[in-house]
Order: structure tokens, then C-alpha cells, then sequence
């Protein structure tokens, strides 16, 4: 079926351009809230055609195929952030309400663009520059020190599209590829820090904010493997000021639906605590995973409260603390032995999984443990995650 | 799309007969576990149908139709207890898993076996008798005291089937189709009791069993308006023996699956708290909403997980207490704008809607709060429920 049937008392159907796990785990609460699903697929078995009645497939880079599903749809919003600006541009033409806005999304989608915006704003953020040419980016390196850290503003992702570099030399195919492109390269200082933080947050298009509490996020080669909700031991100053700096950043760029800010915590001149922004999201984020079991309004209730202009829920948490960690594939396919061990060994995990197929690496769920010992329930969700992954045996 | 599309890993398919709000309010959990659901729905607008991809329509009394269903699934169970024994006994034989099983379904369809089974068990019932005649009914009004409650063993739900009657007169009709049924009535004194309590619990057919705190469910018109989580003021030597029993029902009648078994606290002869049970229900159950958002395992993901002998995830409640309210149809039909300022008016209640039409007194939907403050929490489920239903407007 590929019109979305609506529920009878004037609800509304959202579109979701991308049928990953971001718009499966939508499903659960548009069921809940009474609001129709409809979801733009890659394939009849992307994680959120499994789940959702509604999953035409199509491309989002296919204007024809995103224009008709958004058709049918009383606002359109995404996945993933890959949808060009020239097929947004005409949904907008159409009338069609799309959120976040094109106009802020870019700031998702090119990280020059990010950059340059969020330094005209005064928000903190690594000394960066545009790099065209092996002569901008040596110049860079011996302004602020090797290594420094090479990005393709556009499309990267789970540390896909990121490189730490000791000279300009390691990035001359980057650099041949982007002159073709005519992108560029971001190159930022490498920033010595503490740890990594992100603040989530959801905003509507009348303004209203919700922000949930300031997370710790551990990545292991790039992926985010580990969340702690709230982030231990935060100094409450710095906590205020990268709140501040999140809903500054979604003000004034006009975000609409789930914004994520990944931050590096670092520590000023004077030795006291400070932060840089390190990457923005404007969808829902792998760091607020643990809001699905931990707090009262869990963020893809909250993306669909907020693109829907709805009055946002509270994001208040349930427990002193929740901690996610994202399950891997690991070296076998069939699951579902692994998934009964651990329901038995730890009855108050909460298992996520995505649909997907087994492949070493790939993310295809995550567990949350939410309670009051935080090292307890570190233990128990990396031992879920090891095992569902095949790291652990017992 | 009538075959359900299997999630890769081994992942299995539960098929659900009935696709009411129950069946519906299974799809989140479901998603997230990474199960299939595949519903048989009344009709291509039942409310669970509207979200689960694989709803082929068909009559739950429909053998061939049962049967075809059936086929695709892993595991059968049941949004209702309206499926007939010969449906279920040819499922049986045709090697299909079903939960529950008939034979222990039979005491949620016919309130005659089972109050003949609980008597046996010793498990604390009203005085009851089978009547098939008005000279039964006199007698027992006699015997007992009038009046007496009056009950169709089979096919009632939300208070319809149950009359309290003075006499053996106001029977006449009823009398009358039981006898060309051959069914009989089922009569049970009229309990003076203080409130009603539900004990829900889930067990799965390796015989684990989860058990909810025990909840005080409030009934107005005979369907049950509000529930509160867990009962408050419990004698705790009674919620022993409460749940107790409710686990004994569940073992001895080898039920798998959600089971609540809903009671009525009373006062015994040397004047301390006691109880009998009043009904029994063999799936989710109106006294287990409170548990999508109040506990760390919700009754519906337990529900899955029991019915395919997954372990069994927690029953620990998130707040101290939790309120459910009951949204009934009101007078207007487009309930959108009530729902934004219910939304607007308290960020902290969960609105669960069933994407039903409405109609006055229909079940439409629910909200749930948790907190600390139970009068605080009691007014605000009411108030949202009152104003979705139309009965206050500010």
C-alpha cells in the first residue's frame, strides 16, 4: 500500500524521507500518539518498511518519488540528512511543510556551512579552515600544530569521512576529489579533550524548546558505542553554558524537530572547564537513544511532537541514570539465540533491534538499562551489547 | 500486504486474531524487539491494521480464513477472547503454537468453567450458580439475597452481559435465549466490597511468571474509567494472598500470556481485609495500560514475550505511583484539537490514542502520568481524559 491511511478525527500522516532505524523507532510512539506513519524506503525491507503500513520506495535524490510521497503527507522530515537541497527547494515550492527547514538543515548537511554559521554566532568551536589545496592545508598544519583533522564537509557519517592527518600529502586524493566536487575540505585543529558531551533538544516551529539533560557519549573508532544519561560529574556551569549554546544554535538557525550538539569538553587557559562543538544533527540522535526507556518524552516522540508543531512532552528523566550502548554486528548472522540470553540473564535490559541484517560493524540496535547505580548499569548494557555482538559468550 | 515480511536473524512472526487497540498497542513493542506482527484484522481501518504492514482482513469465526493466517505466523494469539473452540482446536491440530491455549482460554470465554475451576482450585469466588430456569433464579435470590448479579457466561465485555436484578422476572429474556443457546446464566451474589483491585501478570509456557504491583481499578457504567498503580493503602498480607492466587490460577490453568485476574477487595467476617475474583481476562487488559509508561517492561512487550517463551522482561514500576485514565468517545468527532491543548496543559502525561473513530462512551484511547504525588497525578489524568472526551473545556 502506498497512501497512507489516516486515522479518522483530523490526524495528521508525517513522511519520512529514509527508511532507516531513525523512522523505524518512530513507529512505536506515531502508534501510540494516533498519528499516521508514511515512510520513503530504500527497499521493501529497510528497517522502517518492516514496521510501517505506509513504505513506498523510492530515492530521496529522486525529485519525481519524494514529491509524490510528500503528497500525501501533512509534513515531511528525514532519516538521515542526505536529502539535496534542490529536491528540498521544490517540496517547499510545492507547499509542502518540511522540517527542519531546508534552510537550516544545511547546516546539517555541509559542515563549512556549520562552521561558518556557528563562528558568526560566537558559539566555541575548534579553529577550522576551508582547505582547497595541499598548500591550504600545510598552511593550517603549521598554524595550529599537526595532526589536524580532515572532513569532507558533505555526506560523512559514523566517522566515515573523517581523518586524522600529519601532513598535507595524506590528503591529496581527498583533495582531487573535492577540487572535482568544488566542496573543499574542513580542516579543524585536533582538540585535546576530556571527553565527548551532546546536548538534545527539540524545537517547533512556534518556538518552543525541550531540552534533555546533557549526555556523555564514548565512540570507539568513530562510532558511538556508549551513552551516560546525564553525563557524570558535569560541572553545572559548563552544563548551563552548552545548553545555552544548543538553544542558542537551534534559535537562531531556525532548527525544527530533534537537534543534536556533539561536544568535546575540554579545559581553558585557566584550567577550568570548557567545551567546542563538534558536529550538529538535526534528526534523531544515536545520543539520545536512552530517552526511548529513560525519560518521560523519548526523542522520536519528540521529533514527531515537534515537526508536528505539537506542544512539546517533558523530557524529564525516570531514573538517576540511563546508559545505552549500541549493539554491532558481529561474526554471526542469526541472532535471535544470543537476544534469548540475554532477556534471561538481565530481565530490566531493554533490547532495541533494527530489522537489519548482520554485518560486522553495522549498527543494528542497542540496549538501555536505566537505574541508580551507574556502574552496574554500565556492566549490564556493555555486557548485553558484547553479547548480541558475540564479544562475550557467557 | 498479506504475507508478513520476517525480520532477518530468526526472528519470529506473531500473528494476533483481532485487530483492536489491544493488538495495536503491541506494534511499538514489537518493533522494538525486533518481531513481526501480523494482525487479522475486522476490517482494513481496525486500529491496529492502520499500523502494522502485514493486517489481511478476515472473521476471527472464519475457520479457512483463521487458518490461511495462521500459516504465516510463529506463534498465534488473541486481541479478544471471542475466537470459537473449534477455530482454536483445528489450529491445534494443524501444528500452529497458540497462546494461550484453548484449553486454558476456555476460563476467560466461559465465566461457567470458570467458576467451576476456581472453586476447585479454593481460589475465593462469590457465591455463584448456574441457572437455567427462573425457579433456579428465585432460588438462588433466596438462598443468597436479592438481588443477585446476573451473568451471560459468554461473549461479555465493558459491562455489557451483566444485570443486577431483583428478581427472577427481569430475567425473562435473557432466560430465554440461554435456554435455545443451551449456555445457562451464570448468578452471583452481590458482593458488598470497598473497591476493585486487578492483579495482571504474564507467564510464559515454560511456566516463568512476571507479576505487576497490584493496581485499584475504578469503573464507572461498568467499564473501568481509572487505575491506580500500584492500589494504594494495601494490606500487604492481602496483596500476598492476591497475587498468590493469581499465580496459582495462572499455573493450574496453564496460562501463557498476559493474564489479569480482576477482583474485588472485601471485608471478611472477623472484619480484615479479604477478596474474591470477580473476572478474568487472557491477554492484555485495560488494568496493564499503566504499565506501557509506568514500568521498566510494559504489559504488551511482555505479552510478546510470553507468548513466544521469551524470558520475561522486568514488572518494576518507574515512579511510585502511576494513574491511568480511560479516554471515552465524547460529542465531536475531530479530537485533534483537544489532544494539542491536553498537550499544551501538561507535558508530563502520555497520550495513547487507539486511531478509532469516535463515538460516545467508546474506548478511544488513554493517558498515563507517574510521579510522587498521587492526588496531583489523579487530577491531571482526569482532567485530560475529561477534556479529550469533551467534559470540561478549559
Amino acid at each position: 500500500m502506498t497512501t497512507p491511511r489516516r486515522a479518522p478525527g483530523g490526524f495528521p500522516v508525517v513522511g519520512i524521507v529514509g527508511g532507516g532505524q531513525l523512522a523505524r523507532m518512530c513507529a512505536g510512539p506515531a502508534a501510540e500518539l494516533g498519528i499516521t506513519l508514511s515512510v520513503l524506503a530504500e527497499a521493501p525491507d529497510a528497517a522502517a518498511a518492516l514496521v510501517v503500513p505506509s513504505a513506498p520506495v523510492g530515492e530521496h535524490t529522486d525529485l519525481e518519488a519524494v514529491r509524490r510521497f510528500a503528497a500525501a503527507c501533512d509534513v515531511v522530515t528525514f532519516d538521515h540528512e542526505h536529502v539535496p537541497q534542490d529536491v528540498l527547494a521544490a517540496l517547499v515550492a510545492d507547499g509542502v511543510a518540511v522540517h527542519p527547514t531546508p534552510e537550516a538543515l544545511r547546516h546539517a548537511q555541509d559542515k563549512l556551512a556549520m562552521r561558518a554559521r556557528l563562528g558568526a554566532l560566537g558559539v566555541p568551536c575548534p579553529r577550522w579552515v576551508r582547505a582547497d589545496t595541499a598548500a591550504d592545508v600545510t598552511a593550517f598544519g603549521e598554524a595550529v600544530g599537526w595532526p589536524v583533522v580532515a572532513k569532507t564537509p558533505v555526506g560523512g557519517y559514523d566517522g566515515k569521512g573523517v581523518r586524522v592527518v600529519a601532513s598535507a600529502g595524506e590528503l591529496d586524493d581527498w583533495l582531487e576529489r573535492a577540487a572535482m566536487a568544488g566542496t573543499g575540505l574542513l580542516l579543524e585543529e585536533r582538540v585535546p579533550f576530556r571527553r565527548e558531551l551532546a546536548v538534545l533538544l527539540a524545537r517547533s516551529p512556534s518556538g518552543q524548546a525541550a531540552v534533555w539533560p546533557v549526555v556523555e557519549t564514548v565512540q570507539t573508532d568513530g562510532i558511538c558505542t556508549e551513552v551516560l544519561a546525564p553525563a557524570p560529574a558535569l560541572d553545572p556551569d559548563l552544563g548551563s553554558r552548552a545548553v545555552a549554546a544548543a538553544l542558542r544554535v537551534a534559535g537562531e538557525l531556525g532548527v525544527t524537530g530533534v537537534l543534536a550538539v556533539e561536544l568535546f569538553e575540554t579545559v581553558d587557559a585557566d584550567g577550568a572547564p570548557a567545551f567546542v562543538v563538534n558536529e550538529l544533527a538535526m534528526r534523531p540522535h544515536n545520543s539520545g537513544h536512552w530517552s526511548m526507556d529513560g525519560a518521560v518524552t523519548g526523542q522520536f516522540e519528540q521529533h514527531l511532537r515537534a515537526v508536528l508543531d505539537l506542544p512539546l512532552g517533558s523530557p524529564s528523566p525516570h531514573a538517576p541514570w540511563t546508559v545505552m550502548a549500541n549493539v554491532l554486528g558481529g561474526d554471526y548472522p542469526e541472532l535471535y539465540p544470543a537476544y534469548r540470553h540475554v532477556m534471561a540473564r538481565d530481565p530490566g535490559v531493554k533490547v532495541h533491534l533494527y530489522g537489519k541484517g548482520v554485518r560486522p560493524g553495522r549498527k543494528i540496535g542497542h540496549v538501555n538499562v536505566s537505574g541508580a547505580d551507574l556502574a552496574d548499569l554500565r556492566e549490564r548494557a556493555g555486557h548485553a551489547a558484547d553479547y548480541l555482538r558475540g564479544v562475550v559468550t557467557e
